[in-house]
């Protein structure tokens, strides 16, 4: 039985704690190996900075062998398909794979087929579960608890994988969620609108104001606003984040338009957690691979049961 | 003296039984690794998954330092020679290289200039030696011999660089070879003509069903088929299958064209040895290493002699 | 207190005689390793073979793990500014990171603002320190001293990162520079006129016939040469080899343009320390890398005060 991780969604409470808990004790200095050679590959059909070189240290961290994959110089360029391309890496050896890919859920067409956990590094405007957990990471680290925070995500929540992950593990974390921003940016359809408000209500009453990333590389048309308008309506002015509580925090997943989704002079304000959350990623990606590779069970040809040999330290 | 390794052609019988034998012990669990660090790095000017992945992962299990290399973000795209790009990677301290390249017999313009093992991963239409040894590998799993099977080798011929290697190599070592596919595409002044076969007799007749990929991208102008009509013409399909003789095996070089080459079916059928292929890969690529590499003798400016330290374990 | 590496301009005496001292020993095969895990970026936005794999290699004989980055498709694709790059890697966990980037001076809005150290892998037409310390290697190899010789730099001067670092830094150690080459590609700006010699007597008199690359990529225009009339009339042909001292030597930064700016068969003539450059690269990026992190004193959020813990062993 092969530990994916895919979507927030399908992690039980007790999952999520455990990986949090994993993560906190990576933070604080715990070693975890594989007791032999373990093989991992990147693929990422979309750019990346933070999430690829985040994995790409928490490999190394567990000790971890990376096989280079370059989309641009793969055989994806014949024409070779996602699963044939996972089963090829699967085939030499590799033990787990982080994927990104543009197409959502393009995880379905790989689970029950491939013989390696696979670990969700985005799809399409679907889920980013590393990226939410980095985020309760965060929030708990802070507050110790989620139950009774008020957690308002603000910008491009259509075309968010964040926003939707992160609204359903933190309600059923017991945190409060409300939304805001461009109205017809709203996705209806999967969010009650009852959750709604305007901009400078959700600011003030937040205790975590988790601003989204506009997206211009998944807008199909022109946006309508420009950064200063977008800036003006619905960003994170200086004026705003002195109507904040004193002791909220602004996340932000990054990378980071500059004087759109939030002032410039804030973006390493103390209020801001956006460079905690990069330094927390890498610990929860530790944890989710050690997550993923302790529960190994020979479901690869080449390196059978090799799990119960894995050691653990501290 | 360095030792190469560029064609099939020019490796003695015994040569070829000594990298199947380590290869075989590799699939086994053998553990060999040089006595100190030794560099690598894989030159692929062509796209390619399998082949380079392949020789990523068997230089890491053999405890190999790799340099990356990306032509994309080379000095090859200020104009730099292959030679020069060789020389460079030789005088900064790479004991040994991988290369792909367009150009058939590209290594003709290195050998005899570099002070480097070279091992080819591919030359244009040319060769491909790690892949007939691979093929080798897994014929001589499944029978224990060469002498006396028939190899039906079809489709693609002339653009192949695995036709021609293969037919050789395996005429040597005793097997019998057949060719089959569109006439158009049959290399005649390379293969006796006598060799051909109608599709149908081909496959009823072999032992081994080796299908090579259309290669779209190696064809100077459009096919004469379409996807649908290759598959009926010369195909894999699933009525063919059924005239297999019934320990026949299904091999394919990859990345498949799925229905165009073979019915999809197929590809992990049974009989189908494809992705066995890829794993025993791995095993030869770790054979062909461990040769050239065991007999480097001061070649390398600076890291002379080491070969003599290396430690053989298993 | 950071210990950059930035330009050969603000480096000290002292401190260039100290990583030319480091780089010998590396060359005589002394071991440096940091006590603990230390990770390196190489960020290239330029194409590069020499200085990328040069660092990759020293990293590696340094046992320092790299976190790999490739410009084309990281989240640079997005927008994201050089600075937020820097943050994020810093923010992961990387403790050195080397730059190359098409802006000269790109270094200015790091420095101050982030934690790790930096190293210039080449800014624009601005600065490369590691390939001037590299020439100096190789000048010091070969004579045991800078005072009294005369280096000419000939060719593309205004172009070059070279020869401007070179220049300054050699005249300081004692040497006399002179300079030759296309009087309309000379930058009377920064350096004296009265430096300049035609190329037949800057030949003559040199210990050291320091060639330029011609960087077509930098020219705004088309050059006003043809690669021949360039050869001819500024190069160092078969016939000008022969007007060189005995014992002076030839020096080239490559890639090189052959028969452009060197006769094709001088390239590896028993004068040329061209690929002894390369070799020697390796040894002074060992050199600087050492100094950047043993200077570190817990700049890095991640990984404070290590520098106390590594080791030295000779």
């Amino acid at each position: 039985m092969l530990t994916h991780l895919l979507t927030t969604n399908e992690l039980k409470v007790e999952e999520i704690y455990q990986i949090l808990s994993d993560a906190r004790k990576f933070s604080e200095g715990m070693k975890w190996q594989p007791a032999k050679q373990v093989f991992t590959a990147n693929l990422f059909f979309e750019p990346s900075t933070r999430t690829k070189s985040s994995f790409d240290m928490a490999e190394r961290k567990l000790g971890l062998e990376v096989i280079p994959f370059e989309v641009l110089t793969s055989s994806v360029q014949k024409g070779e398909t996602l699963y044939d391309t996972v089963k090829t890496l699967e085939s030499i050896g590799v033990n787990a794979i982080v994927i990104r890919h543009q197409q959502d859920r393009y995880f379905d067409e790989l689970v029950g087929k491939v013989n390696i956990p696979i670990i969700n590094g985005g799809d399409g405007c679907g889920h980013h579960p590393t990226q939410s957990l980095l985020d309760l990471m965060t929030i708990y680290q802070e507050f110790g608890r989620f139950s009774g925070l008020n957690i308002a995500i603000i910008g491009d929540i259509r075309h968010s994988r964040v926003a939707r992950s992160n609204a359903d593990v933190l309600t059923r974390l017991g945190a409060e969620v409300i939304f805001s921003g461009p109205e017809e940016w709203f996705d209806n359809q999967s969010l009650s609108l009852s959750k709604f408000r305007p901009i400078d209500q959700a600011i003030k009453e937040a205790d975590v104001v988790m601003l989204l990333r506009v997206q211009h590389e998944r807008h199909q048309q022109k946006g309508s606003f420009t950064a200063h308008d977008y800036h003006k309506q619905y960003g994170l002015t200086i004026e705003r984040e002195k109507l904040m509580k004193p002791e909220a925090i602004i996340m932000h997943p990054a990378p980071v338009n500059r004087n759109v989704e939030i002032a410039d002079s804030l973006v390493e304000c103390k209020r801001s957690r956006i460079f905690k959350q990069m330094e927390n990623g890498v610990y929860v990606r530790m944890a989710a691979l050690k997550r993923a590779l302790e529960n190994l069970e020979g479901g690869n040809n080449n390196e059978t049961a090799y799990s119960k040999r894995l050691l653990h330290s501290i």
